[in-house]
């Protein structure tokens, strides 16, 4: 942590600093520069964001923090790429590209399946589908529940699929856990810090999405209370950020792929769906993905995305994720990535 | 609901999109246009949003909604403001100007009285105060819990003044009920639907802050999630979004006051300490917010900032409170309200 | 300048690092830290980026720059605030508070008449209108130029009334001068250095307005490319940067005020019809501005905003900026300054 | 146009829009709602945002328009992607993948031959280096001006490539014009539009770079400034926009290339340098560009970063460009294209 001092601050001023330093345990250092003079805190500041409240003490300009405040989820902590298991033969992080595919939301046995047998078809290697919604409007369609979570499990037997589904609340954790493969962890949710103790101690890999205003070091801080708990099976999505373009329903923040995989040895997978909230944006945002060096993609398919009770719009029609995959083989190749 | 079909799109699109507004139980009106044609669909479209999958077929541009998606809400359905009674004699959203004042954090029964005791006595209505943390780090102090709320209720039985705190957990909502006058939503649950819901089934007023990346839209929909519920005491706090600039812990939104009281019924507070950051920012912001038409507002004040165990640097010393508390008294008389 | 070490970095890479501080003109003192060393380089960074490109050497994780890279127009170069003159007489930055009316653009003699007449009648000081217009559509209207400056200069002699016009192209800064009481940048030339210094070799008040994307740190350094020329007159405008929001054209960043007023010595003014785009949210931000400390305000009145050339939607028609003006003399006497 | 009448407007209010809506030269459309009204204006709205002003009208709740508001850049208009010739034999929006490199600023002849000669070797079709450069601080390195022009020169004479030179003042347009093969608006001067006026005059090909806060809706109407003059040769450039994200410098938006891509037939390329402001993440951002469907690239490469006068972090070495080069083929390949 290093504390700037204001320009003319007081011989005292300096010294309180120095002795409040001590106090909290840290010893300083003072730089004496040309027109302010800055101190060193020396020791481990993460988790003590105590040191930033020297910023009301007399004479203090600003406090700079030095250290990344994550640890587990740090590269430098573990050097090599985490591959997070989900069933025997299906890692993410791995030298395969691993694609995601399915509907939003779950609506009946029979678009569950349809969706299944498409996306395995084409390539998916596990299905998503939300059983439990969260809905900006409660007058939307809110997700079927328990009985949404028995056809994935259905349509997982069916297709032999693993299921990648969202949990809102912590009161369902147990529910669903009982259903899915992957837990989801939706970007309306990325610091419900409750929820994501929970799943900290499960023994089950949780997707993290990242929120629409999430920046990249409090994303990597929420994969950190999961890990924190004892569970070090995260994957963290990117699915667009909040911006002031309308154009496309968020913006694909595609550079945090690299910066995540220089910051955290934790897979990174894009879901082009929400960030662009349109289908034909959908292909080549994927494309992007491989190439930027992403771990996989999550992609809503629907067999009549005109009748979807939600997200229509960003949704796959299953001839255009089969095209999609068939060119996306192009890219992973390219990545020296294999695909399917 | 208006969709714009493509310029050049076939007399069949057009056909199509007529025939599935009818079945989507809406009436078409179509408007011929120089370069294009807009299909006009008439009927209630608040909550059906399904209508916007319309954009997946062939020769739609795109589907552009009319009616503000909230119901309860809305300002049309009642157009005076809503004074939500806190206790008998101490409203929100009536003539009088509101101060909640109080720590981040509970942290022991010295500190909360002594907080209670200097911002009653500075002119105060209502405590605020922490017992659980929604915190960015999983290594920071995450709140004294059920200990917490005693000590609240401590300091209520001490001052008199009702106690506003946070609830982050649905799990949490009947325990913090049991000590809280009013149950605060902070921003990173202000899309928690999950608790929403429970707070909507609740006997208590909800002070609703705004998420970073919340749109005025958006927030309205969270309170109508609550509203829907049953439960009308809503107050809405804008508390700062996020944006490009970091001067400021975030960007206070004074002009969603304004658009808020167009709007809705529900009486708005502001939230000038999350707001800025800093506590050399909290005044001016205060005076402002009276000024642009708030209700009230919600300040950090500790009797020791530079210890305090989170949000030291935005919180206001006591004396500083009430120095400002005789400064906003001008402000809010020039508002034509009263204070304290 | 702090010059952050990776984690295990070599001691040649920190030798190195200590070897270019010292070959540009700094010394260099090593903090040997827990787990990474940081160094500090000691000397006026300010301009000398090039300390900023050490951190492509090897080991160097981040470079975190210390001084504010601004000198003139820093309150730590000059503590009190500038008074800008416009006329003799009249000055921004005062004891008293500031209110320059008038229309968007000019569009007749008539209409910029009769808007002067009504604003210099309810209490503005200065007279707005544009001759020069950047307008985003090359279809829209672009302004009358020269003859709207001759329309301006006959309203000023009407009514006393000095005015504020902008220039848009460095070509034009002569003939505008020639016009022109108070020349503005508008917020898409806050970046436009080529103005700018033009501008600073001006003997005429500046009105500069602050970006959709600008810094606070960024406007202050566009304000230092004037006075750096030998201009001192400058006054800042905030009015609204670009944010998510789309309830209102821009996000009026109301904590820019006291942040500015902390940071720097030049006058501060309030742009609230351009930060809002409707006329109805306009007067309550009038007084948020007064309440935050500004300097004075720019507001849009147009005699009859249905038939405005541009801008109508946030124009205030006269009757309502004059009961605008009434209202706010209550604010501006709490802020302990006076109007008009 | 689509205006939106309040609830419970008044049947006069509604003929008075109608009324206006005559006057205005368009033709109005009712459609009588469940809960209000809309009407329809009929004609070219285009470049007529009087039809905006409505907005003010009593009983009106707002108005939405339909068109988009450029005409010479849609695709509507020219369905064909222009192919923009360089030189001949060279074209941007053709079959081949076209990359430009070269370094932020020319400091020296050696300097930029050296650059030059790397950058063709590894297969760059154009060579980039600034001689005029806008910086944020006046204290900053401004450009070698016409003797940096001169050098470009020479390093095209020994090279071949031709130069893509930036310009900032309307003033050096003719200038650099004699020496520029491609002439570029840098980010802050996207809304310049008196430099695009005089570029749209011009027989040379134009670069136009995409403002921080410009939305693609805005970017092509700056397109259309030069369009407009009748200069057909215009190159847009996606380099990053400006979000709350601090990791990178900007946020590269890639999901504008396939919404370019379907809106405009102008060619897009993108600078991942400025999108991202760090070295090591220019690279995947190059392959991702091309795998988003881009038609090339614009890449700061530098013979020794750590001694740039400008934007040092963000180049690449030679030999990191050429290791990019190799790379990048592959992913062109993949999208169809070719390199080189």
């Amino acid at each position: 942590m290093i504390i700037v001092m204001q320009k003319g601050a007081s011989a005292e001023a300096l010294a309180e600093v120095e002795r409040r330093v001590v106090e909290l345990g840290y010893q300083p250092h003072v730089i004496h520069g040309e027109t302010r003079n800055v101190v060193g805190a020396v020791g481990d500041e993460r988790g003590k964001e105590v040191l930033q409240t020297l910023e009301v003490l007399p004479g203090v300009e600003r406090v700079v923090p030095i250290l990344k405040p994550y640890k587990l989820a740090s590269r430098e902590v573990q050097p090599e790429t985490s591959e997070v298991e989900i069933v025997p033969g299906l890692v993410i992080g791995g030298q395969e590209f691993i694609v995601v595919g399915g509907p939003c939301s779950v609506e009946s046995q029979e678009q569950i399946n349809e969706s299944a047998v498409a996306v395995k078809s084409a390539g998916a290697r596990l299905l998503r589908g939300g059983a439990f919604k969260p809905r900006t409007s409660p007058y939307s369609f809110q997700g079927m529940e328990e009985d949404g979570l028995k056809l994935l499990a259905e349509a997982r037997a069916l297709t032999g699929l693993p299921i990648v589904t969202e949990v809102v609340n912590p009161r369902d954790v147990e529910l669903v856990a009982k259903y899915a493969d992957v837990m989801q962890v939706g970007a309306r949710n990325t610091q419900n810090f409750a929820l994501l103790k929970m799943l900290g101690q499960l023994d089950k890999p949780i997707l993290l999405k990242r929120g629409m205003a999430t920046t990249i070091q409090e994303f990597l801080m929420s994969a950190e209370y999961i890990l924190a708990e004892g569970n070090r099976r995260v994957i963290l999505c990117e699915r667009g950020i909040r911006t002031f373009e309308t154009a496309t329903r968020n913006t694909l923040d595609i550079s945090a792929v690299p910066v995540l995989k220089q910051q955290t040895h934790l897979p990174v997978m894009i879901d082009p769906s929400h960030a662009t909230g349109h289908a034909h944006l959908v292909p080549p945002m994927c494309y992007a993905a491989a190439a930027a060096g992403a771990d996989g993609l999550l992609v809503e398919v629907h067999p009549c995305p005109e009748e979807a009770a939600s997200d229509g719009p960003q949704s796959l029609r299953p001839a255009d994720f089969a095209a999609m995959m068939k060119k996306l083989k192009l890219f992973v190749d390219a990545a020296g990535r294999s695909l399917g």
